[in-house]
């Protein structure tokens, strides 16, 4: 009945062998071999052999959810290969965050969800650059619960239920970043793919995911390259790609109640299932590719730019829209916290270290404060 | 087809004329006469006379949201006597607040709403006892939306509504206070008052409210005091209203995804319509009352107290939940955001100035802030 079975080599392995010692392996860049290529010359083998842990150490952040023999034996299922995607993004993007805040380290935790899966979370915090950095994986399978599936049909999925329950599969990289200095925007992002089985055994499969930029104040080079960088990775597949997920991220993260975006937007989808998983999947991996090239630049150019209290007053007080739009209404949050079993720690992770919320603040006409809010109210197009 | 028409003095008069200037005449306890007295003593007049402005200037923060000349005109039924009430619950509070942080001045703003009736904000922020405080008063009146309806529903009311629509008037006190000092804990109350018009023409009307304490530590000594208070003011009405009102509020405040509660209780009910309009008002009015006298002496006892940096940072951490319970859960703020033309720096004003959120904070055992966690997880019974 389930779509993905998880419970393999890795649940059985146990949550304390699977915990890998954060050895500083993750400063390495040069030894990521391509992830179908490592897919499909370890196929035949069954065991893990000494040299290819270790090469996974330097690969990944921690042993994948489903076991690597789980994912050797159904390379060629597309569940395993974004699983191995999720885990590489995930690996890239805390190597790339711990050579800018190098006295910071991560806390990698390896958890398990009862009902079926678990995840891998690290999160750096308080660092000398980044506040609280986080870059979650999770791979959880079982039986969605009719208010969760209700979030789902939410996004236009009509879907037909067995006793009120649908097993599901879903999994993902999620990511949000929020550094010290308020010249350095906050970045989102999350890619993610679901099975599931309905009532009838049909199968119905989706990716979803997005890209997404929120500062404290505008800066048109960095919002240039952000949006450049991602319409790069779209129109690789699908020139029409970049402005409908442009405009869908402009309006999936708006805060109704202020009458504002939480940020200047990027990218965002749901529900994505044409033209094949195949090319699908190609496109969620492009996207996947851009996110430390969109964003890592602009942290290198801002991370040591001098800030006033004033300025940091004001990256506070947009942490606390950061954190209204998150619990007010970010659906994968609220679908989090729905689903039975879920890891609270790693879906509140987004939230920031800090946040401060001022009565009837308004900044000044003309000033840069003012300035980023007529963006947020009246998003612009930034690459044509 | 209205149920409360506002739309009389207060708003003719106009936002520029209803706000008075904070001339601190809420220092001043001594003139605050009776409320019926008042009502009754004046209610042939139908001009404001100058000592009468005068004397309501000592006894509001600003003009009543329905105007001097309709509450007089309507003196004897509840709605007119309910605003009177929640006007001098606002004025007494904001009175001794300021007397405990003289250096401190409350911004006092009155509001209207496009859309029928209006309301008093008054926010003191960033003082020397007080990080943050607002006790507003809202007197509100129109047309219920259906996801507002519904909203109601969820309370267990079944309203029947024509074309979709319900001729509804709401009012309320409400208060956050949220003090510097980690030993002085949080506050909140809020007592309101409903009538809704369904479509055969019948009127509902219920009462709801609470009063509820937020410590960072727990001091057993201000937890029975606060307690005891409350259990008092409900005792003189009937013996079984604590009992039921201590448990309801335990039920309300709980942060389900964190299995604890907001804070360590007190009373909140709702729905409350009988045993007969005149009785219920007189215990809400009891409640109103005993705000004061539950929390003032226990910002009294500890504004001056010494403490730790982290203690001040286990503070942030609990506000950090509270920001979590008020977003995700609280169906006041939920209610209030979903009202067309209501207004958000108004309900929002119960967010905390600053809060914080770190990954993985866990108490150590047998620690002071596993004491309190303790008291969350398991509410305990603080007068018997």
């Amino acid at each position: 009945m389930v779509v993905c079975d998880s419970k393999s080599e890795g649940r059985a392995q146990g949550r304390a062998q699977r915990k890998w010692e954060n050895n500083g392996s993750h400063h390495r860049k040069d030894v990521v071999p391509d992830l179908e290529c490592w897919c499909i010359s370890r196929g035949g083998c069954m065991q893990a052999h000494f040299g290819e842990e270790k090469e996974l150490r330097q690969r990944f952040m921690a042993p994948p959810v489903s076991g690597l023999r789980e994912l050797r034996r159904r390379r060629r299922e597309l569940r395993s290969r974004m699983e191995l995607l999720i885990m590489e993004t995930q690996a890239e993007m805390c190597r790339a965050l711990a050579d800018l805040d190098p006295g910071a380290s991560f806390a990698i935790d390896s958890w398990e969800r009862k009902e079926g899966g678990g995840g891998i979370s690290c999160v750096l915090q308080d660092g000398e650059v980044f506040e609280k950095a986080g870059v979650n994986v999770s791979v959880v399978s079982g039986l969605l619960s009719e208010e969760a599936a209700r979030q789902m049909r939410s996004r236009g999925k009509s879907l037909k239920a067995k006793d009120g329950k649908l097993p599901f599969c879903a999994m993902g990289v999620s990511s949000v970043i929020h550094p010290k200095n308020p010249h350095v925007p906050t970045m989102h992002f999350n890619y993610r793919y679901f099975e599931i089985e309905e009532a009838d055994g049909t199968k119905q499969w989706w990716f979803g995911g997005g890209t997404d930029l929120t500062p404290t104040y505008l800066n048109e080079e960095d919002a240039i390259h952000f949006h450049k960088t991602l319409k790069e990775a779209c129109d690789k597949h699908d020139l029409k790609l970049y402005p409908k997920y442009k405009k869908w991220c402009d309006d999936y993260f708006y805060i109704k109640h202020r009458g504002e975006r939480r940020g200047i937007g990027g990218i965002f989808f749901d529900d994505m299932n044409s033209p094949s998983k195949e090319e699908v999947f190609q496109f969620v991996k492009s996207c996947a590719k851009a996110v430390v090239p969109c964003y890592i630049p602009i942290v290198k150019k801002h991370c040591h730019d001098s800030f006033t209290p004033e300025e940091k007053l004001w990256q506070q007080l947009r942490r606390g829209r950061y954190v209204e739009f998150n619990l007010l209404y970010d659906r994968g949050t609220k679908f989090g916290l729905l689903t039975p079993g879920s890891r609270i720690e790693s879906i509140l992770m987004s939230l920031p270290l800090t946040a401060r919320w001022e009565y009837m603040h308004n900044p000044p006409e003309s000033s840069k404060e003012a300035e980023i809010l007529e963006v947020l109210r009246n998003p612009k197009d930034w690459v044509h």
